[in-house]
Formats: C-alpha cells, structure tokens, sequence
C-alpha cells in the first residue's frame, strides 16, 4: 500500500468556516530556506509578488523581529501602496500586519510557515486573518486569487532558474 | 426626556459571539489625547500597566507606524515579557501586536480608539483579535481582568493627579 499526498501545484485559497481567516497553500520544488529567503529578500520579493500586470519597488523593509516594510506596485499611472510590521521573523515563520493603503482602516495579521514534504517539494502555508467576516469576504471578492497564481507562478520560475 | 447613557467607569471585558475577540469598554474623566498620551508615552505606560502585584520597565519602544515595542513585568524573581510592533499610532488610533513572551506562538492583534463623551469624560474602546478561539477563551481565563481592572484603577489616578 502507497499512502496517498495530496499536492498543491496550484494555490488552494480557502475561506475558514469558523474564524474570518484567508488560507492559502501552495506547494514548491524548493527548500524551506529558499521559500523564506524569496520572502524576506526585498530583491527578490519584488521580483514575483502579485499578478503578472504590475511591477512593485521596496519603499521600507528590515524583515526582522519588529521591523516594518512597505511596497508600492504600480500599473500604468495607477500606484498601489502596501505596508505593515514584521512582528516575528524567524526560520520557520513570518507573522506580520498586512494593509493595502487604499483601505487604511482594514488590518489583517498574516502568518507564513513552511513544511518539508521531502523529494525537494516544501508546502507554504499562509494564514491571514480579519478582525470581520465582511472583511474576510471582500478580500476573497477583490479578485486576489490572481495576485496569488501569477506571483506564485513567477516565484516557480525563480526557482527554476536558480536564481534563489 | 432625557437619553440614558450606558457609562462604564469598571472595565466591561466581553467575548465577541461571532469572532475570536476580546472587548473592553471602560470610561474615564480624560480627554481623548490624555489616554492617547497614556498609552504611547513609555514613562506613563509603565506607571499604571497590569495588576498591581507586578512592577513593569521599558526594553523597547518607540510608538510610530512600524515601530516596535517590549515591556518586562516583574513580581518577585519572576519575570514575564510582552512584545509587538505598532502598525498604526496616529491621533485616534493604535493598532498593535501583542505576544506574551511565554506563550510565542500566540499573537494577539489589538486595537485601541477612544470617543469623547463630552463633559471631560472619554470612552476607551481595546479589541484584540485572536486566531482561534481556543486562544481568545484562553486569554479569558487567564485571570486578564486583574491587570485590566487594577491598571485602568491606577490610570485614574494618574489623571486626577494632574500627572498626565
């Protein structure tokens, strides 16, 4: 008998039944240290974070306990400004605040963490949760799954190019 | 007729039925840049900050959009430690993490606002949100309503001494 893995080429972005919590998994041929190094080098951020559309520059980033960052994507003449605090930074976990400066007043809380699936695949798991359900549903309707694939797609092309 | 106005001059501590948060409610003869000052000046926070049995001193802090802030509580020979980052500090508002040293994986995002009563008197609005309610009904449990009670007594007395 072989056991059975689910795998996650494609992110899975699910809405919790019981808490207005965002969850995403998505799995990578890398390591844990690769995955953590392409989210908290600034460089290489930038190089694949949201949809294909938009081209994004560090304004702030100190990826530390207690450090802060921000990002502005842009679209044409269109700028959007991302930012929030680092409150843990270590090698297995990111746990930050997350607001999109359009809406200054919505602040989720975001935890990332990887797992060794072995065969040189790790599972990125990410957690983002709202202080509402409303709020966790306008995220869900905003169209982000778009941001999620297409980055995601161009950190799979990172990877594969050994450039992280 | 005159409108009835619920005040609250003891701290209202209540869990929210639909999402893993804490509410307190609490009045106080302040002026909203009183308790906003109450809270961000690291000298103050420390003078009214939990119970009474503890005594409490600044690691960290600097109480800005991004900034990071760490207190140590003492009783005796035991130390406890309390970390976070300020997402938001502007005028009406702070917008903070918070995590209990001993329990790291637990982070609490909190939110502070304040509405001006009239008649010199300002109601204090906390929320903090936790990812689970296991975790929020653990913080409820946890006798949380000593510090809050005891500390919010000690601010009184802060302001009708004239110190803040």
């Amino acid at each position: 008998m072989s056991a059975v893995q689910t795998r996650y080429p494609e992110a899975v972005i699910e809405a919790d039944r019981e808490v207005p919590i965002i969850r995403i998994t998505r799995d990578f041929r890398a390591t844990p240290a690769q995955l953590m190094k392409a989210h908290t080098d600034p460089e290489l951020f930038v190089r694949w974070v949201g949809p294909d559309s938009i081209s994004s520059r560090i304004v702030d980033w100190d990826a530390r306990d207690g450090g802060s960052w921000r990002y502005v994507s842009s679209r044409g003449d269109e700028e959007f400004g991302f930012r929030g605090c680092f409150h843990t930074v270590s090698d297995e976990k990111i746990v930050q605040t997350f607001t999109f400066e359009g809406m200054p007043d919505h602040v989720a809380l975001e935890t990332l963490w990887f797992t060794d699936l072995g065969d040189g695949m790790t599972r990125l798991h990410a957690q983002s949760l709202c202080d509402s359900f409303a709020d966790r549903d306008g995220w869900l309707a905003s169209g982000m799954e778009t941001g999620v694939n297409e980055g995601y797609a161009k950190l799979d092309g990172l990877l594969s190019s050994g450039e992280v």
